[in-house]
């Protein structure tokens, strides 16, 4: 389904009026506290968050999985779906693949439509944790870490030809979650594990272009549940270092033991110039994937604090990471639920880009807890939807893009066009 | 310290053009969303907090304390300090008496004193958990649950006599924390302990006036660090049933195990007409105490979703909750992590407020999880700081009640008047 | 597979001579200690626990399934792999059976063909989590709890449906695991929910055979991620009261939250005569479905610990809970998984009945905590292996169940009959 | 007290008969499975623990502390403390000091005294997270961290002392644990604060003797309970890398979050050549400090086999770690609780060297997950006390420790010697 722009200029014409009253008021408090709220949104407006191809369809747990309508059934159409999604918020400007479930047989092709829809390719995805039905060798007992040296073989091969199908999209960057782990005590030796893996990472690395980034994800736990090999940012740390310059870290904010403070994690990272990716999500037990800023927003913001330090210390030795939505829908229209998501990034990024940085640093000099707090939560409280709203408007998206979404009946067009039980590929 | 009444008015002065602007700016906004903002700002104004009398000085930990100046020497000195807080935000109207630590010798002065400063005695606290260097038996193994039947009786009599205090200074509520429990597996009978603390209960209970609360918290570990005797809701609600309709569950939001929906739960006790109490603070790891709102303010606004869902339910057999702080200010000046606190509650209370119910309700029925959490966030996200200041002005509390506290160096005349490294009696 | 009985003798003779032993020294041992080891001996013979008929394949998480070979295709397979379990070491002899995956369309024959084996039925679990290809309304958002009257009546009327079968077979239980929930704040009113579970469940206590017992289970998160409308023992425990003496809670291990004190609970709803089943598994984050005893096999002594005080009380007012293997098996043998379970199951009973309870009192009483742990560790670091064997020995089962069973080549006598990639119904 | 080494024998020669035949069957039992009982029963024999300084005392938490009867009074008395310990189990052959509470102040009595009976010195431990009552600066907002340069010399001067005294005492070691951290968001900024801690290292490290070790330790939360400088193993091994060659991590197992695979981190940091210390207590909640193997003892078990397995490696590159009890007696006799510890350490290192490693290693390479189970747990599953007391009974221990402590009355002589209300200096 293409959005004609038309609808969009008539959803913001009608909420003209009401917005900019919001953010004139807004705009004129935050200038009496010493902001540029031009530079501010213009940065709003700027970040960009890469949809994954596999958020597109309903997801579901080990107990099932209720599929909604009007799922995307090929690549093609997940491709429609995300240029849907930027057409009407302008913040989804990239798209991830993920490998096997999104092989594109005509790259030249695909990536033609992408750039139709204004869309690049952000970081490609392996997946080592599922068995293809036509696959030779099993992972059912780990992939990249295996014992058998034919099976990591198979698993090294893999990302190579990730990697390839990356470089024919302009990709810049191959994301690693390495599932394996263990169920049980003493079924793995640790240490074996982490060296094999260390072995076949190095294989992998050494087919990356130069110009290319490696992501190694950490998990504490599932879809084993005794042990992860990569079981925190400590052990990807480890790998990132010695696997050398092109290997990172990925934060996804669902993978975290209960109570992690995870801000601080990103902190260190930064510090150590080595946070590659960013998968964005929340949760309240475990790897919930539900979606973003829907349980902690405050914990979001905090972290975002740390990312805009991070990004716009001049001394910095991190590159801007790689931001993605990694997020399961398993009651909401994944679209609604990706509109949801981005918005609320946005939200945290606004309101950490309205910390005042100087007055912030005085106070913790003077280890004054009080004002410190006060500082941020000035930030956080203060309503800064007219912003997001502004920096929308200027790029030409909808003020309001759920409610667009939603008055335009996108759901009940893509159930008429694609039927009612499609199932897309991937979670 | 005593607060002039000049210097609110010339806070409120300075602020009040730009209090006006934003009030007048919201309310508009707010009533054309159709709230009736009069009725949101007197229930504002309305809500009061109690404040502990152990709250207002430095807390500590098991690995030591820091004091901080001029904290309060007797119970007099607190409730002055409660007179202040109460003078600056006219939203802690009521003191929380902890027996023994504040044991009022001269009830009639004391509560004279207490009338001065507009202050009214809440709930009665009593204290098994430590030992009084004049106290015949030992609470170490435990007090209402005590095996020796002499101990427990020394516990009911402490608690009896703490309602007889109570009684005299016009508390209308005991509030019951049994820290009781054990430190290693198979130290107590659990079934046994039970029965005896039961048994406790109800001779306290029967000394109890009839138009009296029993307040009984609970507590998943610590100060015991295997088992709890009251160890979750499902276990004080049992006591609760058991002992009679004066009897009720509180709620302390630090005391639940990792990830626990306690929103949930003061659903259910509110279903039940059993919620009696409500201790607020906040916390990452435990109970950690720390200032209401630091941690997770968007928890605190569900729980209010549901106190004030309970509240305004009109077949609600349910009693207004009474109110407290109960927090441990180990790094900041207790008075200003008290003021913070306050308006964190106060904050949640207003976004609550804001909820459209009909629309939420509609929402639900529907099974639209997305538009149930846009309802939500859209008052969560409001910035309702203008309606607090609004209510603050009309009863004559400060704008802004830490920015005044800051102003009029009140730390530093309570080190002059006190000195510096006065204790506190409490945590 | 029928497991000759020659086998069971063969296996015993190589190994009867180092057992007896073993079993002499520790009988022998445990006699002077006190013990009447003929009347433990044939309580661990006694203790049946059910395999639930969805435990037979292998099973999986949400990113992915990795079968195994051999599984079961029908429910005849699925008794004949519990009666060759049974025959091996003589405690499983009872299935538990999950409708709709297990229909017995001829009940009489699945009915005769069990007690070939010599099993009987126990619990039957009614599943609403689902929806089935052939269902007309759906489960996504609820069932018992749904805010539509016509999906509640659907999943009351299977309830009732899983009874009828039930009775057919001779069972004399319902388990009902009610997985409704919410995935996000707001979706759900709780209060509302709780409230037409009520209702739903009184329509199918009504339908309950008076010699039958209703089950319900609670459970925190999973596979909802925000809130469970049976989130703990209390809802639970509410629930069952409210609906009379034929409803029990019940208690999976892995349905807390963590570090939750379970034995502490299984205390406290056999006091109250409220525990009616008892899920085993084990975990290490959330609901693992792990081997029984392969993570924390202390805490597995302590809750048995409590069901035996429990059980033993000549006061007690508890039934005998109903008991079951509730695991999922993602990486091991499905067969051999349940062996090991059900020998882990019989070392926690048999340590529990080494505790001396008299002694145990005594300390308690002494609030003696360095006593109360010599005696329990005494009882759990006691190799009580030979008991176990000689209870099997005793029976004509296998002294070593997972050793002939592996000596046997049970496993690819199976694929051979049934094929590699079998899928067994049920997760 | 001083143990007259007549009440050993005579304990011994009474126990003597029933410990020779369980020792000898069990003996015989582990030669047909074929290990060499010696050499086993030798290193348990070798094995010593330190004892912690403040650990002969009760221990209390942020609401009071119990005292016991009979403290140490002065850092002699704990000398002999450790040394009656050591006595009665020659397991505890050494004592780690924590300055200030025990500044030996004639450094040539003290070691000699300690000669005598037969204990060496272990790391000595620093504090920087208590004021002193002539402390001139306070580390109520951090030590080695603070923004204060004079703070962090002070703290910095202080660990330089700590390893002055312990090189008049022979120690080798030096144990920093940083208590720093924030209670509040904002309140600190994390990468300065890791910035100024990595430089106060680094001039302690400076002044580190070239033969002695430096402890680095990391604890999740508390005192502090929104962030610590050094929150997990993550950071401590950045620093000991920074830090150079003679800096380790040290892991101390209640400090991780809830369900970290403790296990995995001391595999990763063996393999590293990095772990230096070990603390051992164990813990249901946070950092309970509860008796070592009195809640989780399979999971000790675990730990024990990581450890085994990187003591034993031939390739390994990590030192022997220095080992400790770090735990708080709360409720049960400081002395009867390190006995217990001590036995508990000593079972599950005894365990640990049953493990077939080379049957686990294949299994391991089979992915066996069940032979793996059934191989830890058969080691787990022995009774190997009679090889601890047998191990005890070679070096002229007492066969049951415990029960000798009992039957002599210690505690009522040493109430007798030092008074009731003796409060030891330390936790």
């Amino acid at each position: 389904m293409i959005l004609e722009k038309q609808f969009i200029n008539d959803h913001n014409k009608k909420l003209a009026a009401k917005h900019a009253a919001s953010f004139s008021f807004l705009a004129n408090q935050l200038e009496q506290e010493g902001h540029d709220v031009e530079r501010i949104v213009s940065k709003i407006a700027a970040l960009q968050i890469a949809i994954p191809s596999w958020a597109l369809g309903n997801g579901g747990t080990r107990f099932g999985r209720f599929s909604g309508g009007g799922e995307p059934r090929t690549l093609e159409e997940k491709i429609l779906d995300v240029g849907l999604l930027h057409a009407i918020n302008r913040s989804s400007g990239a798209i991830s693949l993920h490998i096997p479930w999104d092989i594109p047989s005509d790259a030249a092709a695909i990536k033609a439509l992408a750039r139709e829809h204004d869309l690049i390719f952000d970081a490609v995805n392996s997946n080592t944790f599922q068995d293809q039905p036509d696959q030779q060798l099993s992972y059912k007992y780990g992939s990249l870490s295996h014992t058998d040296k034919a099976i990591r073989q198979q698993a090294i091969d893999h990302n190579l030809e990730v990697i390839h199908h990356g470089k024919q999209l302009g990709s810049k960057a191959l994301t690693v979650w390495l599932a394996d782990g263990t169920c049980f005590p003493g079924q793995q030796n640790f240490r074996k594990a982490f060296q094999r893996t260390l072995e076949s990472l190095k294989e992998i690395y050494t087919g990356l272009p130069d110009d290319w980034q490696m992501f190694i994800e950490y998990k504490p736990y599932e879809p084993y549940f005794y042990s992860t090999v990569i079981q925190d940012w400590g052990t990807s740390h480890l790998l990132a270092t010695k696997l050398g310059r092109k290997a990172y870290c990925l934060v996804d904010l669902g993978h975290h033991l209960p109570n992690t403070n995870i801000e601080q994690i990103v902190a260190m990272l930064m510090m150590e110039g080595k946070l590659g990716g960013f998968h964005f999500n929340d949760s309240k037990y475990g790897d919930d994937d539900l979606t973003v800023g829907s349980i902690k927003p405050y914990q979001l913001f905090l972290i975002f604090n740390e990312l805009v330090y991070g990004m716009e210390d001049p001394a910095s030795v991190n590159p801007i990471p790689a931001w993605m939505i990694d997020a399961s829908h398993n009651v909401k229209d994944p679209l609604e639920d990706l509109l949801q998501s981005v918005e609320a990034i946005k939200l945290a990024y606004a309101q950490a880009l309205l910390v005042n940085k100087e007055e912030l640093e005085a106070a913790r000099e003077n280890n004054d807890a009080t004002q410190a707090q006060e500082i941020l939560q000035h930030a956080y409280r203060t309503d800064v939807r007219p912003l997001i709203a502004e920096a929308r408007k200027r790029v030409g998206a909808a003020l309001q893009p759920l409610s667009l979404f939603r008055s335009l009946n996108v759901r009940k067009q893509l159930i008429q066009e694609r039927g009612h039980k499609t199932v897309s590929t991937g979670l």
